[in-house]
């Protein structure tokens, strides 16, 4: 066949360079007939401070601890942790095919605001900061010791987060799950090949093509990809932070919600090795839709064999390159980070 | 610690073969109070012909096409298929960072039944037969050529598939799929070590240890996986299918939801190789619960860092063997599949 491809024409397979995988993109499904709108869903009227919400200052938990009247965040254990620090080992005389391994580690979560009715969005950037400095301060903290330190945010009921109240979660594990062992095997192996990490180039990469310079295009909610290209300073970050998120809630004209993470360089006894490779970053994940309405469901194919989405990245969004005020360079990208 | 690890009072890491991934299970999560109890949703009435069905007998498709009055399965090629067969090549000339590939391929949709009313257990088992024989008819015919042929089922509104008549889709492609890739890997592996396949081995340590002979011990929707231990012959299979899907619709009191699907040794030029080191086997997914009603959301952990579960399979099923009336041998597990 001597036709072109074009990428929102013909299906195709695209690479993810981070996970050493493929997604099938079958963009010509979008020739479907389909609305091109975002239902607008009722406002829910959110109260500042709600007695029976667990997250708010001076309320009771379900331990019966009581949160203090604090005025910027809040950290505390998880009432229901899904890793404790003190599991018992099932000892290593196990057959191949039924392994198993100790899993050990501390859950908590961390309040952005005393205030239930705002989002990182709607705070000021001052506050943003204090966040990103809590961060950096309990990934310092549990990282002396735990190898993955995994700081996320489920923002909205799309995304499984009933509680209002603008929060998200740390767990730290005695070991290094599979998604950032992927990653990190990835960026190892590039590193090594070409002599800088393989987030460094692709952002040289995007920026030497020239194409990427519009933020969104069409109102599609797609995953990207943010990560700090030179060097990070909570200041820079809480700019583009509040620019990013404000702009989606303004497109789409709700609270957006999404799934949000950090991936850094492996801490605990990792924190002695050369981790040049990597670079620190976070995934941004809205929820996965069929149509700007329909959510996408993730079964029959996607789980049997391969992930496929209906858009090219290209199609729905382009990226921003950003340089704030203290000559922080931050990178924005979708196209690693597909529907 | 001299603590003994009882799976289900302590969280641990658990090893998946197939992936050669691991799922982290809190199994202690369960203590947290919950209902227990499985909503029956109000059974909807289904006519057994829908003249506003694209799937029924007689009827217009979107495309203009008219099925025929078959009374049996029906096979149709797909209206908006997400693999065509003569899509172009990106060619070779790409960044290793921004590599694309060519996908083509054929979707199929199989209906399994005239009436839109039936499903699979409440098919007669000569009617189950021909829908199997009709799959392998199927893989014999696209798996000529291409090397990957997936079979799978959606079934139910919970797993994303809105028409009621009973069918699954079937599609080809040029390109081995992620899933599919692994398990060759991990399966190959194994095989290459151990002489002999690692699914038939999992089923002799099964058997070994004698523990799992009750099918399913409290209501709680467990994904399990399906494999023919010695000889495939479609009515045995057909009879293990029937009993199965059976005992889910009665344990839950509803037509029970599902996504499954098959994996078999790769096909088109990997005719010529040696695939001793396959199993065949189906995987048959329920929706994924936090409990028996409210839907789990894949999100934040999940999909930044680990697979994760608040149940051991044990807990929530045991595994049956069967040997059907014509010497074939099934083993269906829920070890590996994980909840
Ligand atoms: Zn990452
Ligand atoms: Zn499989």
């Amino acid at each position: 066949l001597s036709v072109l491809l074009l990428p929102p024409e013909h299906q195709h397979l695209r690479y993810n360079p981070l996970k050493d995988s493929w997604v099938l993109v079958s963009a010509h499904r979008m020739k479907r007939p389909w609305a091109g709108q975002v239902e607008k869903p009722p406002e829910e009227l959110i109260p500042r401070y709600d007695p029976r919400n667990p997250l708010c200052p001076g309320n009771t938990r379900a331990n019966g601890e009581v949160n203090p009247s604090y005025d910027s965040t809040f950290v505390f254990e998880n009432d229901f942790p899904a890793l404790q620090p003190d599991a018992p080992d099932p000892g290593s005389d196990q057959h191949p095919l039924f392994q198993s391994k100790a899993a050990r580690g501390v859950c908590k979560v961390m309040c952005f605001h005393p205030w239930s009715d705002v989002t990182l969005p709607l705070m000021k950037k001052e506050e943003i900061i204090k966040v990103i400095d809590k961060w950096a301060e309990i990934v310092e903290e549990l990282g002396a010791t735990y190898p993955w330190v995994q700081i996320f945010e489920n923002k909205g009921a799309m995304m499984g987060c009933s509680n209002p109240h603008p929060h998200c979660q740390v767990w730290a594990s005695s070991f290094l799950p599979n998604e950032p062992a992927v990653s990190d095997r990835c960026q190892r192996a590039y590193y090594q090949k070409n002599g800088e990490p393989l987030l460094v180039q692709y952002a040289k990469q995007e920026a030497e093509k020239k194409v990427h310079y519009v933020l969104i295009k069409i109102k599609f909610p797609i995953a990207f990809l943010l990560f700090l290209y030179l060097y990070c300073c909570s200041s820079g970050l809480a700019a583009i932070m509040k620019q990013l998120l404000t702009k989606y809630d303004n497109l789409f004209e709700v609270s957006f919600p999404y799934s949000m993470g950090w991936h850094g360089a492996p801490t605990g006894p990792h924190l002695k090795e050369d981790n040049s490779h990597w670079q620190l970053h976070a995934h941004y994940y809205p929820p996965l839709l069929r149509s700007a309405t329909v959510k996408k469901f993730m079964v029959g194919y996607e789980m049997l064999a391969q992930e496929q989405r209906d858009l090219t990245p290209e199609q729905v969004t382009h990226f921003a390159l950003y340089t704030d005020q203290c000559g922080t360079r931050f990178w924005l990208t979708s196209a690693i980070a597909h529907l």
